[in-house]
């Protein structure tokens, strides 16, 4: 029997493609299709459907993005070959022992870099390119025409005007169904961590990326719980090692970042992301999904989150406003089942009661005015640009030395070094030259070397991108080889 | 040998009445003023030190405030008689057996009255009399012109020119002699409780005062302190008890109110104070010092915090400017050793990264224009009205009901009803007609009913206070007596 699509009508509030995406990713999940069937092709689907056939190549373009569909050059569009099979929950799992257990060593606090210092260290978005008249004005009306309760107390969980432009946020581009109600504005993702560490049962277990963020793993530690690294490889979390992980020491949750591993940059494969959230889903293990900066995709559009297939609500999805927008109104957002936004908000009132209604309301603002729609596609650009940029001056000047893979999006680039190059020395020499740079050892959660450099290039200017790689190559002189 | 003063010169940044304040408390303390000493007159002692007559009456009067001394008419001012003497350590301790030890239940995350409601029981300024304005203008300078900083991650300690501006008021007005490094900004005195609870050892034991601020007994006991309660009568809490309590029961801190006891209005007595601070200098006891009001003197001038007479760093003095100013921006602060607030920044880095830098700025800038003073004074006045107006009401309404001690100041009065009236019952009846309040149970530690009320005016305008005072009355009709 030919396949055919079912349109999932239930979702009809998502935008059409997302509503094919979702019927044709249902399907792989329920084992109708299977790895390597041939897909119809666009213009018969487009028939079939009776939709414009446009609509069709978006969600073939956004399946393939994801990596549950593969096109090759004048053959048909197929199922992807390393879809596991519905059955493969009962394969064997990878022999292999996790990095032994240890506490992220406390690290500088994120402070601004001293004058004529080029930090390439710093993942934080260009403050200067950000639209501040437009809040300054939206932040006056939030407290001239607002209602008195921007000065006072607020919800804990966050101004609903708000709490609602989030939740159209995600389910319009993102494909999480969400109302106002499942959605806490957070101070940062920072405190999205912080809570969620609070609500966690007492000798929690959270499996993290071995590579990953230090002030997550900080805040998800700080009451007790006990934090073990899974290792990560160009296809992301090796979720195998995962769940062969639980089978010794069961996990209460993972804290992971699909969309754009932090910092490698590589994007969970279709694969695992399907395995690992029905190994979640079967076992009550809460995923903490951490999507930092989805909007910067500059190739393709961006995968779409765990959250947007989970239908069990194991999934905490995790965003803030501080990669696209800016750090210092510190907005950041949970979005979950209400039941735990619920949890949440009586831990929060006892931190510190709610957030700035005024700032939250003039955020709201930017939101529904499409004000931030419009800084997110002009920044996009610009830090499009940047990065060919780092790109070219990487190739005049490191061609040699260093190798990476150009990731389809972020603000960011994951380099090795070749030839056993001492990186954390190389980032010594660059310092005392005023460039700096974070190397492996600052996103291990085991303290130790490793050949990689993070370069963050959003908050840099083009010619300084060239100038701070001219002086890392320059600071290369006279360095030793391990 | 007749008394002599001797003027602390080290501490010559301080205003003139506020050194000869010191030194007076000074000697007190030191046993060279004994309980019942008359003092020099007024002129006597302008003429000994060479100042101005006006500086010895402030300082008089602030020292009799503090109940340190005491002037009757056609007298001397003498030393007060319930000074304790230098010995005093070794008397024997009130054999009171304090309340069971009990857990704050959860309370009603705080929130905006229905319309039409008037509201006694939300302990907040009027936000509308606010200069929203100045504010909002502020704001955009801070954006605009201020370090690009205002927009990224800031300080977790804050912006260091608000942490100046508040080390030069708590100087300037409350005898606290601080530097910005002492100063760490914290979201509303709520945090600046959860970041105690963060930095206090595994198991600590805080006793607190039996009625006061559930919020606060929420953040402290969050990560598993305990907190034991100790009783509070018309002179604040009765300090005896607290060291009786210690002998069984050592304690890691106590937190206290003793400017206004919250909630019943209370002034720490200038005896119990001195033994308070002297016991918990000796004990390493921390005394977390919350002075949430300070600026709301009505009759005389504010008491001294103890943070000002503290000279071994037990002291860590918590204030907000949530009752003086507006609880949106979430304004709280710390003052305490540098490095208490070290551990508290590497915290609160973890907690939320940082506030908001442009929000910090602006409430700095409000600070050195003298808007915020300005403000203080405006509304000080408005308050004094509102309350002249509740005092009325209640006479006129509730005379035959309740009683009262009008305190020096503020924005509430605690109220105790007479007769057996059951307060639950009648503020039952009086949400039915639009009239909330809180009665004593809400602010006892033990889940327990008190025949008493607390009444807040400063959020409700006149009439409305004569109209709440008025549905009161009604609402006793047919109240049960217990």
């Amino acid at each position: 029997m030919p396949w055919t699509i079912g349109l999932d009508l239930a979702s009809a509030g998502e935008p059409l493609f997302l509503r094919i995406v979702r019927a044709i990713t249902n399907d792989i999940r329920r084992g109708r299709l299977r790895a390597g069937t041939a897909l119809p092709g666009t213009r018969t689907l487009a028939r079939m459907l009776a939709v414009n056939r446009n609509t069709v190549v978006a969600a073939f373009d956004e399946l393939t993005a994801e990596g549950w569909l593969t096109t090759t050059r004048a053959s048909a569009t197929r199922v992807a070959a390393n879809i596991p099979e519905p059955t493969a929950l009962a394969d064997g799992v990878w022999n292999q022992r996790p990095a032994p257990i240890a506490s992220p060593r406390p690290r500088a606090l994120r402070t601004q870099p001293p004058p004529g210092v080029i930090s390439l260290s710093r993942g934080e978005p260009d403050v200067s390119l950000l639209p501040a008249e437009q809040l300054a004005r939206a932040y006056r009306r939030a407290l001239k025409f607002g209602p008195s309760s921007t000065l006072s107390y607020g919800d804990p969980r966050g101004v609903l005007a708000l709490r609602e432009a989030i939740a159209e946020l995600v389910s319009a581009t993102r494909g999480i169904n969400a109302t106002g109600a499942q959605v806490m504005v957070t101070r940062g993702s920072q405190m999205a961590f912080a809570l969620l560490a609070e609500i966690s049962a007492p000798g929690a277990r959270i499996a993290v990326e071995a590579l990953g963020y230090p002030p997550a793993w900080q805040a998800l530690q700080r009451l007790g719980a006990e934090v073990v690294p899974v290792s990560v490889d160009e296809d992301g979390i090796r979720v195998e090692e995962l769940i062969e992980l639980h089978e010794r020491l069961p996990l209460s949750a993972a804290y992971v970042t699909p969309h754009r591993q932090y910092p490698t940059t590589v994007t969970l494969s279709a694969g695992r992301r399907l395995r690992l959230l029905d190994f979640a889903s079967r076992h009550g293990i809460v995923l903490i999904e951490d999507d930092y900066d989805h909007e910067f995709a500059f190739s393709g559009r961006p995968t779409l989150p765990l959250a947007s297939m989970d239908r069990v609500g194991c999934v905490v999805y995790v965003g803030t406003l501080s990669k696209v927008f800016a750090p210092g109104p510190r907005i950041g957002f949970i979005v979950t089942t209400e039941e735990r936004i619920e949890s949440l908000a009586q831990r929060r009132a006892i931190l510190d009661a709610c957030g700035d209604p005024a700032v939250e309301t003039a955020m709201a603002e930017l939101f529904t005015s499409g004000e931030l729609r419009r800084h997110i596609n002009r920044v996009r650009s610009i830090y499009a640009r940047r990065r060919e940029v780092a790109l070219e001056s990487l190739q005049r000047y490191l061609a040699d030395t260093i190798e990476y893979r150009v990731p389809s999006g972020g603000t960011a680039l994951w380099l090795h070094a070749r030839d056993g190059i001492d990186v954390d020395a190389w980032a010594a020499a660059a310092e005392k030259r005023g460039v700096t740079f974070h190397t492996g050892r600052w996103y291990s959660l085991v303290d130790r070397s490793l050949p990689n450099i993070r370069l963050n290039f959003a908050a840099v200017g083009e010619e300084q991108i060239v100038k701070a790689v001219e002086v890392m190559r320059r600071s290369l002189t006279g360095l030793r080889r391990t």
